[in-house]
């Protein structure tokens, strides 16, 4: 297993979906970084189980900060934050132990991990641990604060029915005023039904979530192999039911002429800047100053109530599956704050190895 | 810069697209690999400018190995490769130094490197650079061949036109049989008409190049942030002009729900495998035993022969630009064999982290 | 700061000594390895201030094993310890803040933290701070016992007194039998005299620790850069307090000439072996089968009873200090099973890496 | 194997003894630094043999940069050198093939790499290897030079005799006038005495090297596991023959009190110092702005004229060996300038990981 990501601003996730806690250590935050347990908490409650969607189990996800930080300062020390499991209840897995779910990593784990692995609300698969992703953004987005960075991230796609493109401040607004997390009122209504329809029926909802990042400084990025490009999807390929990402005009980009998709520069109040930007702000695998646009694919949920089709891998025979438990009808939303919490990371990473964040931050 | 790629298969790229050479280290290749110099030349001959649609720069790229092997088995010791650069031409770059060519990393290097970066063709950021992954690629084809992994790319679209699917065999036949790499042939017909057109009025083309591997293990991946997607997507991303990454039904899994997208286990020959491949032979980020299907979409090559707008970043004024030099209309097929490499390459490195490969290969 | 070690058996260390807790988080671990809480807590245990000599600061260091385990067993996920911080007083700190303690970290943490840096008890710089590589060191002597791989550490020298050289069985009963942790009880009654004597007097005492291990198969080590001897020393040198690290016949090498030095071979019981180890048991960076050996000299402990010289770094004025607290007057015993955790780890990680150990630990 | 070292300033290194060339890349070297061929010619050739007390062996050592510079500054790309391998002479090793010479890496390698090592000159094991470090660490010092850090390596002890302390600016005048690099003239006279001795008996010599460096900043080095003295040791280590390494007081440290090995701190100039050097320059880890002190025991050549007895690990069988080659009767002085490199390119990475020196240098 690799549960460590970033090389300067380096993240260590661990736990388990039904084990004591899940948590994260952040090694490599400059000192002097002012963080407050409720800068975490804010964040992690966006990932909360929201309205009529998403899965029951009611977890607090309270978070602890234990080390790294003293007196509402960074200290230059490891910060690990815990959340605690509270609402565990692994009765449901034991009986399908050996069951493989479809979509799920319970083949894959099993024979990786000779059975070892803890199976239980898919262990160290489960999409719970993505809270500790979220727990390393918070901190990522209050460093990024201090050099004017902004990182967002909203649903533009559920179900095949996608939203207009909005500014950047009314993203801002309207992505917590719908359980969808969607820029676009109307669409979010409709994707709601689309949803709700689904869940319904037992089954389950995709969509696609984009992200972006203003005021980035011209630099940021280290090809060829830890180009920007290359480190946000592996990133964001972390967040378990991801399978595609681009970045600008992506996959229409194939589709295009070159005298289409190159953004000519231009001169604006004496900075350089591109008239379009279907490079989604990247050129070489650096930033270029424009925003940044990533969008991410997210396969429906593979937690779905219809029977289905599975193998028994104890007694190596055909089976059939039912999944009961306690699952989202769409997990698109809830994996919102985590596609910006990577993204977050990651430029936070490569800030500090530009440069163009301080080594120590000056609290006077 | 960061120019190693691979925990334990790790490759260096080193080199300039106008200066002295090219090259590569492989550092952890297992010793006893047998390794001839025409192993790598063949797969390096795969990416020279072919047919009408591509540049006219007239390289050799004639394949020297300088330390690692002994009378052509690997030692041990990091195997390093070179490829002396012969045909340059840097006239044409001393003169539009500072004039910003849209759609490549001359605004962001400049910025990055203070001006002190080599701008001639490109230079680090040259397409020229990815012959130095194919060099490593070809000896990571050698060693999966060893434990039976065959791993194929080839060009799925271009200028909107889309191929047909093949079965592995015929795509194994036909890709090298048209200029396109392309396995449908009546597709590549078509393909390579648009190409010309585009040509013909000074623009370029861009495609989708699909790669994938047969007989892979189960267990191939490290999750949670070293998955078999994000690594494979960020090897990918450091070939110049990719622009988007999908593992299986991809983005279109977005459009689907759970009871179509999910893949059901059934048994075949003793073995567990699924009766669809929507995950393109990934779940949980691991291999899955499935083909692995990943797509890549390649933007339209930025230079071109229209005059485009732009900005003199030593006089901070606004410019037009006229690309003259030696370019690919549609560098797609170019690129294919690069995606096989990457593949290639991290599929080597995963294959000696779950220890599917002998640390040291008997000779005898 | 840089908390992790390993490259495929990684630890990752966190916490401070007057924080709420300090833990380890292994990354790495092979599924199905049985690891109780008792066996790390046994190897903790050793680590706590034993008899007259050592501090009086009274911790339970009780280990609480929070992810990555189940039902006894490793799982394949990261596996994270804790140990709760219990008597903790940070009065006297506070106090001494800017007074900055001769032989202690805090000049340094001062300026290269901006005063951020938790000063309490030396904070992330404390040797308390070691107990998380003990409980790191537990998990991986249980993986190399699988192996047959044993470690042992042992004081050989304090205050100048030498310990006569004993054998591999002598020691491992020894060892616990004084407060010295050495295996000659002679040389350690004269050792307890010494420091007794010295703690009586507000000073305190040095020595040297060895450390072996037995059974290594020939092969572990990855040089250039990552030998044996080098990580070794790097993990060594992690331990506060550590000045010197030597192999084998170490600096007294540097006395002698190359017909005394080499160590002949011969074959014994169909096995190649040296009939002399001043090689240590490494060869070219690459462990050669017999018994590894490795000396490590530990400085007297910096905070002293006595009045000391220094300078206030809040008024850049000289001053004086006292230091109160509770302290080791002799801290080599306390260090002897952190250098054998440290030896532990870092052969776990070879082992790992040549393959000598199993991806996964079949349970049946 | 392993042939990377640095964390931001990485160097990777390549090449056998008696192969077609040894090389280096340095990745992360910022760009704009002034580098001609020169800077590394006079580096290499204070490693190239001298004297009486040598190898024959007759390597011109000419240094050719191949990429990452261009009209003399570097441009942010890796930075490739190699040398030629010339005067290659390979008959003797043949016959000596499976006669494994003691105190060298033969049977280690041979294990490790089942037989497919590069036996030749001991291959890549060998000290010519070296040369490649030397490379880079000339890189590292034109680096180190910009923030006025100055590294000194020098000869203090030869087969008993040790050299006086010597002032900085007398070191550095004296260490190239005599074949020793010793920075007393009296002593460099009774230990070449000695040298020459060892060598008409067909002996070998070993010794201690210190290194030092001046001018450092506050605050370099990354605790816990990558702290100044764990780096350095790591990257001392990967020289052939080392086999200890120890900063300050060292080992010496270990016989003395906390009231003795304290170091006071005072304010001088405004500035902070210590009055007496007992931590080496180093406290916690990190650097404390006092010079750097770091001593290497050297073992003496494992090539010996005299029979010594070993094993044909073809046959399994006892045997005796007498190695004729090209071989130093002391290697010390030629080791010198290859300490100097590591403790450069280690200083380098920690002051690019510190902040210290600019990402880009201002060539105006």
């Amino acid at each position: 297993m690799s549960n460590s990501y970033g090389k300067l601003f380096t993240i260590t996730s661990f736990g388990e979906s039904h084990g004591s806690c899940i948590g994260v250590v952040i090694d490599g935050c400059p000192a002097g970084l002012p963080v407050g347990v409720q800068d975490i908490q804010q964040e992690v409650d966006k990932r909360r189980p929201a309205s009529s969607i998403s899965t029951s189990r009611a977890e607090e996800d309270k978070v602890e900060i234990v080390s790294g930080i003293l007196n509402g300062y960074t200290t230059g020390a490891p910060v690990t934050m815990l959340i605690w499991n509270k609402d565990v209840d692994s009765t449901g897995y034991e009986k399908i132990r050996y069951l493989l779910r479809p979509g799920h990593a319970d083949y894959t784990a099993f024979v990786k991990y000779g059975g070892s692995n803890d199976f239980r609300g898919g262990g160290r698969f489960s999409g719970r641990v993505t809270a500790t992703f979220v727990m390393a953004g918070a901190v990522a987005k209050k460093l990024l604060e201090l050099i004017g960075i902004e990182v967002l991230a909203y649903t533009v796609e559920v179900g095949g029915v996608q939203a207009q493109p909005r500014q950047f401040d009314e993203i801002r607004k309207n992505i917590e005023r719908n359980p969808l997390k969607c820029a676009d009122p109307k669409a979010a209504k409709e994707m709601l039904r689309i949803v709700e329809e689904a869940k319904e029926q037992g089954d389950s909802i995709g969509g696609i979530i984009e992200g972006t990042a203003v005021n980035l400084p011209v630099g940021l990025g280290e090809p060829v192999f830890d180009s920007l490009e290359g480190e946000l999807a592996k990133a964001l390929y972390a967040i378990p039911a991801v399978k595609g990402v681009e970045f600008g005009s992506g996959f229409s980009a194939a589709r295009k002429k070159g005298s289409e998709n190159n953004d000519p520069f231009t001169i604006r109040d004496g900075k350089i800047i591109t008239t379009t930007n279907n490079a989604g702000g990247i050129l070489g695998g650096i930033s270029n100053g424009m925003p940044l646009v990533v969008r991410v694919a997210v396969k429906p949920t593979p937690s779905i109530a219809a029977k289905q089709k599975t193998v028994n891998i104890s007694t190596m025979k055909n089976a059939s599956l039912e999944i009961k438990g306690r699952h989202d009808a769409c997990i698109v939303p809830r994996a919102v704050p985590v596609v910006e919490a990577m993204i977050a990371v990651t430029l936070c990473d490569f800030a500090i190895r530009a440069g163009v964040v301080p080594e120590v931050i000056d609290r006077t």
